[in-house]
């Protein structure tokens, strides 16, 4: 199939849904420029339809391989990375000081989607990179930053992100790497980690592992993990590259999916030690590793995005060339599938998805960027507070909603799907891990609901919700007669969430156990209807434009009533089902208690 | 992981939820004995489990294999498949006259559920032969039964159903396949066939294939289709083998999933035809394919059982050993995850859907039955008309539970459920075929709207859904306090799914693309409220069991209020996007219009 970067839909999202347009002119420090904003997507998306997007069929069917140590990257994965490397894709977010172009966090999401949809394993690389380049800019020493970040920002070199180990997944407690200082200054670690994103490969000429372990005598618990610098090849105070560390790559994984992407056992300190440099204070280790996580977690979110768009682009076209029965249409040939109304919701489904999801990570980038570069303090706080809101979200609906799509995507192809060379599967099997990885779905429902619902005294979440019920007034008010019942179902959906908000906020004092019972519903309750209020916003938007006699962008009235009637009615079931607690969940022990 | 058979599940299912001692009691005429059935599906359960389940990931990795013509099928399937055979289980709904048992589809739908649990790749081969066999009992000639059956039945010879070709998948219109009388009274056929399960192996003697194919100047579509017999190797008066026919393997497919099941292109007739028989009469072999067709979507919802049971077990046990994080309960060390309520939600959630699908997959069985061996003509018809009405919902909610289920087995094993080595992924995979062959999920949304909502002027799905109430009512009056809020919740899906009903009952008449726009979610509407009432009453048998005296089956009350309390409550938002109608897809243009 041919794949294109949806560039014009990313371009729409971040005007109408985030209002980049008015952030830059108004609200952010710095000098930008959306034409110029626009045309760096643009570009992106340029090379990534015509240079990346080629080599995710046969980075799935060949995949990475190991031997002895060693990693071989797909065909074209390495030839294809330093072409991006040099054309300075690697410095979309990172600070010009080291070389970086300093863009908004929201040219930067727009061009994670970009990079994703091309191809899942080869984008890995990059966010990894990605992540390892915030944990380092915003702890590491001068010294640290001076050697490191100016070749990693280049994408001469990239990097990792070393938290996992056998016993210990998304619990950190249990991490037991062990770190000692050596007389040098600079310390040895010992341990083995798993799953480690491209903790080996040949497309850089060095690796920067960021190295969660423990100090001797360091506190038990997460309380007691130091973050840790150490490269593949150790680097000269000049920045030349000198001998191999005590690091290796012991094995990569087979697995469902991102076949492209070596998943690596990282083996450190098999002789004297991987020698390391600590990055921030001892024994704050998970602070700085938190910076690497939340921006991984909305790039995550984003390849939900972005594997749905995909598995949309290809099930599209299928739907279009394949003919199978006869339409309402009439006629005497057989119709393209595309005319049978159920192909059409599957279609109009997985498209809806694309975009409300597509706009709770503009949102939440959006977010971010003014919590970066907002006027004042309060603004920033604010700022901070929604993006820290809007991330799990971000995260896990958008995840959820990819893995829908791509089986969406499956299921259009009919018996097609099911085979390995239509490609639709890889889709499905690439998506699975977003779900996964970066704190399994259920843990950011946990976050959502603990940790982020009583941000700023619960008005955060209010406020949030606000901004819904703005939305289905502006529609109400404002809104065509295209719509449909959009405002009507977007209010109930609001009121919904309004009062399963409640009832959560209530028993965070009194009863944990029913917010926890009850927080990946919330979580995709929250999901769905802020998407259905991005969709909404679009339309207005599309209807704007329209009265100023552009009618071009008017079908989003149409994907934004399809959703509100199609999709977002059961946000009252899931309310309620949310509100009845832990109680249903009491007896899981005799319920579960034999496998028979 | 060990797998074990849900005997005993299943047998409290036939009993509680089918009332399958009540029919062989009084309903049914045959000489049958619960004690008796109980023990056959023992013993199926201890084979599959012993001998079958053992060869489930080998299967997956080594998979079939293609090589000039021949299949191999993967390491210990040849062997398996003998004893299965030799032991009679090829048998179980056959009739006496060939051999077979003769036992009520009930036993049969618990056997396939059996083999399917322990290898959907192994159990396809016998699924396949028992459509064939069940097409050529109603339809063929004597001369074909005595020739063909008693080998069949007894599994020395496998069958296959032959329908597909590469330009006619779901739509049989587009058969070319052409059949050309010979003076020896036999026909020749040649053509090319595409998506044959088994249609060339090295587990028996020889292979029947029934073939839809063209006569010189039949008429155009589907009324133009006979349906053929032609063997691998001719068969002699006296039933020896003889000389191979003009049939042969082409290649096999590289699927997503079953890897273990050789998916054929069959060529027919590359140099003098192959020698085939009509099987009923010209032009009528759409009919004779539906009784294979139909037999097959109930036993292919069945596979979403089995997949979704399989993948339950291996989550559990995985849940109950995994440690991560503190839970609830306190204590020092790390919490095995199912004691987070999370964990316990995903896997009472599985364990639902599988008791919700099995009781449907049961409750059409029992139609079934009723239908071949009710008393009165009245109470055949009826019952058939339930088994016609219950098919599509058998098929295709069960196998969206079976994915659905399969992708929750993978999300509660973490990074541990992307790494195919676990097995979790593996489930997931197989799965995702049951919702696609055997027509596409979509199409059985379809059947039921509109050709299962009339059948008997409204009767049928008015009976039915009056069920659904009565269970409600019983719940409300004699169900005890731990159903919780069960009979308001189930009452208020079947008032959904009633008003659904009715609403789609009107668009028959006068708005077909309403009642196309809404099928499938109708269909999982249905499913979810009457799975809803499967559990209530294995709830409800439970607390009566207990009554007497026996407590150990009380923990299904618990499961039903679980799935009525945390799954059901959507019910009336689907009806609500149900009534929606054809109106939120009519823009479909343009919302599809480009891909960007």
């Amino acid at each position: 199939m041919t794949y294109r970067s949806p560039v014009s839909d990313i371009l729409f999202s971040l005007k109408a849904v985030a209002g980049l347009p008015e952030l830059i002119a108004g609200k952010l420090d710095g000098d930008f420029d959306w034409d110029t904003l626009a045309s760096v997507i643009s570009e992106a998306g340029r090379f990534a339809t015509e240079e990346i997007a080629p080599l995710n069929r046969t980075a799935d069917t060949v995949g990475a391989a190991y031997e002895n140590g060693a990693v071989t990257t797909p065909p074209g994965f390495a030839d294809a990375y330093r072409r991006w490397a040099e054309a300075g894709w690697g410095g979309v977010s990172a600070p010009a000081e080291f070389g970086g172009m300093g863009l908004p966090h929201l040219v930067n999401v727009a061009c994670t989607e970009i990079w994703n949809g091309a191809s899942m394993a080869f984008a890995l690389c990059p966010l990894l990179t990605e992540g390892a380049i915030g944990a380092l800019k915003t702890y590491g020493a001068r010294e640290l930053l001076d050697r490191y970040l100016e070749p990693m920002i280049a994408g001469r070199w990239t990097g990792t992100m070393n938290l996992t180990e056998p016993q210990a997944g998304s619990d950190l407690n249990a991490v037991r790497t062990r770190a000692e200082r050596a007389d040098d200054g600079a310390y040895r670690l010992f341990g083995q980690k798993i799953f480690i994103t491209y903790g080996e490969h040949d497309m850089a000429e060095n690796i920067v592992h960021l190295v969660l372990a423990r100090l001797p005598g360091a506190p038990a618990g997460t309380r007691g993990l130091s973050l840790f610098l150490a490269p593949k090849f150790l680097v000269d105070a000049d920045g030349t590259l000198g001998a191999r560390n005590d690091v290796r790559c012991g094995s990569i994984e087979h697995k469902l999916g991102i076949h492209g992407s070596p998943t690596c056992v990282m083996i450190f300190g098999e002789n004297e030690g991987a020698k390391a440099w600590l990055v921030g204070e001892e024994n704050r280790g998970l602070a700085a590793m938190f910076v690497m996580m939340n921006a991984a977690r909305l790039a995550v979110g984003t390849q939900g995005v972005a594997i749905a768009e995909r598995a949309y682009q290809q099930a599209l076209e299928y739907a279009r060339e394949r003919r199978q029965g006869r339409s309402g249409k009439g006629g005497d040939g057989m119709a393209p599938i595309i005319e049978h109304p159920d192909v059409q919701r599957m279609l109009m489904t997985m498209k809806g998805y694309v975009h409300a999801a597509r706009g709770i990570c503009h949102l939440t980038a959006a977010a971010l960027d003014l919590a970066s570069h907002g006027r004042t303090e309060e603004e920033r706080t604010e700022a901070a507070n929604r993006a820290a809101l809007l991330t799990p979200i971000a995260k896990a609906f958008s995840t959820d909603l990819g893995d829908e799509a791509a089986s969406l995507g499956v299921q259009v192809h009919g018996g097609m799907g099911f085979i390995e060379q239509t490609g639709a599967a890889q889709h499905m099997r690439d998506s699975r891990i977003a779900a996964i990885y970066e704190g399994a779905n259920g843990i950011h429902g946990i976050d959502l609901a603990l940790r982020k619902l009583p941000l700023a005294g619960g008005a955060t979440v209010r406020n949030q919700i606000n901004w819904i019920y703005d939305v289905a007034r502006a529609v109400s008010e404002s809104g065509g007669g295209a719509f449909g019942a959009t405002a009507g179902r977007l209010s109930e959906a609001a009121e919904a969430l309004d009062g399963a908000t409640r009832e959560m906020q209530k028993w965070l004092a009194s009863d944990s156990e029913s917010a926890l019972a009850g927080a990946s519903s919330y979580l995709r309750l929250f999901g769905l209807t802020l998407g259905a209020a991005c969709l909404a916003k679009a339309g207005l938007a599309g209807e704007a434009l329209a009265a100023d006699g552009d009618a071009s962008e008017l079908p989003r009235v149409a994907l934004a009533r399809f959703y509100a009637e199609k999709l977002l009615p059961v946000a009252p079931g899931l309310a309620r089902s949310i509100v009845s607690g832990a109680a249903p969940l009491s007896a899981y022990e005799a319920v579960l208690a034999d496998a028979i």
